[in-house]
């Protein structure tokens, strides 16, 4: 099994069968993943570079653990500590490091579209770890594989994705790999924060009437509400999102079903997700961060099984 | 040998037996680190996060190497680089951590409480790297061993630990285990430092006078003056600091004995200890750097061999 | 084969031999970084600790990449997240490290002669990454690598080295490396930034005619100009500074010879070298970074080799 791409740079241009080999194999990993033993010497000589030109807790840190299990040499690089300061072009960056035989590069960054551009310029493999308001695709990849652990499949099933749709790569990887996928998706959230185009262009309808989305759906993934960006705009409060759009365990109690809460993190506790729901036993953000590794495990070891 | 602990918290509820296990385990570390291959395959398959919300030097470093001589794999973690900056909240952070597969968290965090916080709620071992003004257990454990290695034993040692004993986190600990394994203690600096209530709620004595408490001592534990916060409120210099407080040679040479000199680091010179005290042949000062690392990894090795 | 010194501070005061020596060495191991596994064993047992007070993307990648094709085991340790801020002294901070037995320390500091301060006072051994304006010696031992390389050897090249040869500490461990092994070097840029005694000090001659001194040389290492600090004292624009010293293919064109160019990166493209200069077929700056791994793979291997 391989894949016909070179780069994870997005679900976009992925092909379904591609997508299809990542789950699969993530599942193996996910297995060795509960030994005591975790670790397998995949890529024992193969050399990653996480390149983060944005903060990330979690990301990184899947990253960096999946690298460390697959027993690749990692380096990590941060842009506050770099030639970012000194005017350096990326590609110049990424030219040097991969000078000194580096194998990948993971890459976060501010810019939508950076990475594809490296991509046309460099040789090695690229690892989109989200860059702007465009993709995440490693993220959506977990999301699915967590979709699938806890519902049996994504083939019919219906998936409601909810808060920020307009700014969020999250939601755009999710919407692109579920389509792909043979799964119904529906996106709610406040007007304001969902694209008019949305409905042609990308096969999903829209809803904005929270408790409607929520009674359809089999699962709900919530996503973060950008405090540092858009509450100021949009809403008097968080207190008043949260009314709105928040997901409450009263809302989810009114419905006659249970469903499936995921969330990418880091969660607003108390604004776009109560944490009485975040914490129950429908949640399954823990799960989508334990196979976080998993996924990426999956993604670099099929990357560097091209080369 | 195994520790009655599943975590290293602080050492007012460590048991002396647990003590006891751990320096004696120390001992055969540090023999270990003797030799040329200071590298044994302890902690093979164990993943370690080093979480430090606040900067330190040498106590990361000191647990990095520590965990690296064990073989463990380490993440590390600054606050700076992370969700913090996106407020999510600690048990948040460290639960995704810990969903990762990762065995064992050690913590520095500027809030009083915050590991004890952490070990209620999240099922992985925990180790304390030095929490507010409340403890900081492994630089205790490693000043109780080289204490050990210069003067034979802990039972019936006399101690003078000199400075500020209010806001010191070392302190603390440092009399939690030195009167569980049977050391006198003396504290010794300008009262507005030392708390009224310490005589008798820890059972130290309180001398003020700087020459009569190195008189007493076999060993003196100078500790840092935090520049940052004190020097303005207390001392119309640090100078004067200098004068009334710091351990001179002079002061030394004046009694009619030898004391070992220790430190917890980094050494204001000139301010709390002069440089021909601190490089004497008196101060352990670099044996108690040396033997942190030793101390580290036997607090790691004991706790992962509980799991 | 092994070094008659025991630290790498800088070029001047290193034996002919001793650079013979490192640059056949990393002969060898750049052979081995072409083979599918680039890793060798032979510092498995060997800690280093990169030590950066300043800023620096590929020169901390390189030596991290150097130590782990080795097996060494690496520290990081950036000043931002250190003592450093605890005013704690260079002396006390390295002390402290090699204490918890540490091997070699990787240095760059902002301050000239930091490194050759320490090594009269800790026994470790030290590679200098770069001190103020005072030397940089692995750049120059790449660089003279990548001319061996480039044109079969160093004895009677003829190497013109362009910019600010003030503030440059990569033109002066260059010119005292070129001197030794045979090369003839000429400097050329602007007055301003030409120290008037280069001449009789060290032996290069001075050609303020950017294109005379391209005319003479072989080899043209253009360096970075220090945007941060010079440009607005010197020129009223970059742009000045581009038409009068910049590397532009034009000019080149306008010469009856081909020379090979060479930069130490980051590059100002548009400034001090024209990208299609940079990125032309003469241009050896991605070997030079490619090199450079290789070369410090030989320096930490052949001074680890002498404890």
């Amino acid at each position: 099994m391989s894949l016909s791409t070179k780069h994870l740079l997005g679900i976009k241009n992925l092909q379904k069968e591609d997508i299809a080999i990542i789950l699969q194999t993530a599942g193996q990993f996910r297995e060795v993943l509960q030994r005591p033993v975790k670790k397998v010497p995949s890529l024992r000589d193969v050399t990653i570079v996480n390149l983060f030109y944005e903060n990330s807790t979690r990301t990184r840190i899947s990253f960096e653990l999946a690298e460390k299990r697959l027993s690749a040499d990692t380096i990590n690089f941060a842009a506050s500590g770099s030639s970012v300061s000194k005017g350096e072009t990326l590609l110049d960056t990424v030219n040097n490091i991969l000078s000194m035989k580096v194998d990948m590069v993971v890459m976060r960054h501010s810019a939508s579209g950076a990475p594809h551009f490296l991509a046309k310029h460099i040789p090695a493999a690229i690892v989109n770890a989200g860059d702007g308001i465009n993709e995440h695709p490693t993220q959506a990849l977990l999301d699915a594989f967590s979709i699938q652990q806890a519902t049996g499949g994504l083939e019919g099933r219906k998936v409601a994705i909810i808060g920020d749709i307009m700014h969020s790569r999250v939601a755009l990887s999710n919407i692109y790999l579920l389509k792909k996928m043979g799964a119904e998706v529906v996106v709610s959230g406040p007007p304001t924060l969902i694209p008019k185009y949305i409905e042609p262009a990308l096969g999903v309808k829209v809803e904005y009437d929270l408790k409607k989305a929520l009674a359809w759906c089999d699962v709900a993934n919530v996503l973060r509400i950008q405090l540092e960006r858009q509450n100021q705009v949009l809403f008097s409060s968080l207190r008043e999102y949260n009314l709105t759009y928040g997901v409450k365990k009263s809302l989810l109690d009114s419905l006659n079903k249970e469903i499936v809460i995921m969330h990418p993190g880091p969660i607003n506790r108390g604004v776009e997700l109560d944490s009485d729901v975040a914490d129950s036993g429908h949640s399954i953000i823990l799960n989508q961060v334990e196979n976080g590794v998993a996924v990426r495990m999956a993604v670099l070891y099929l990357l560097a099984g091209r080369n």
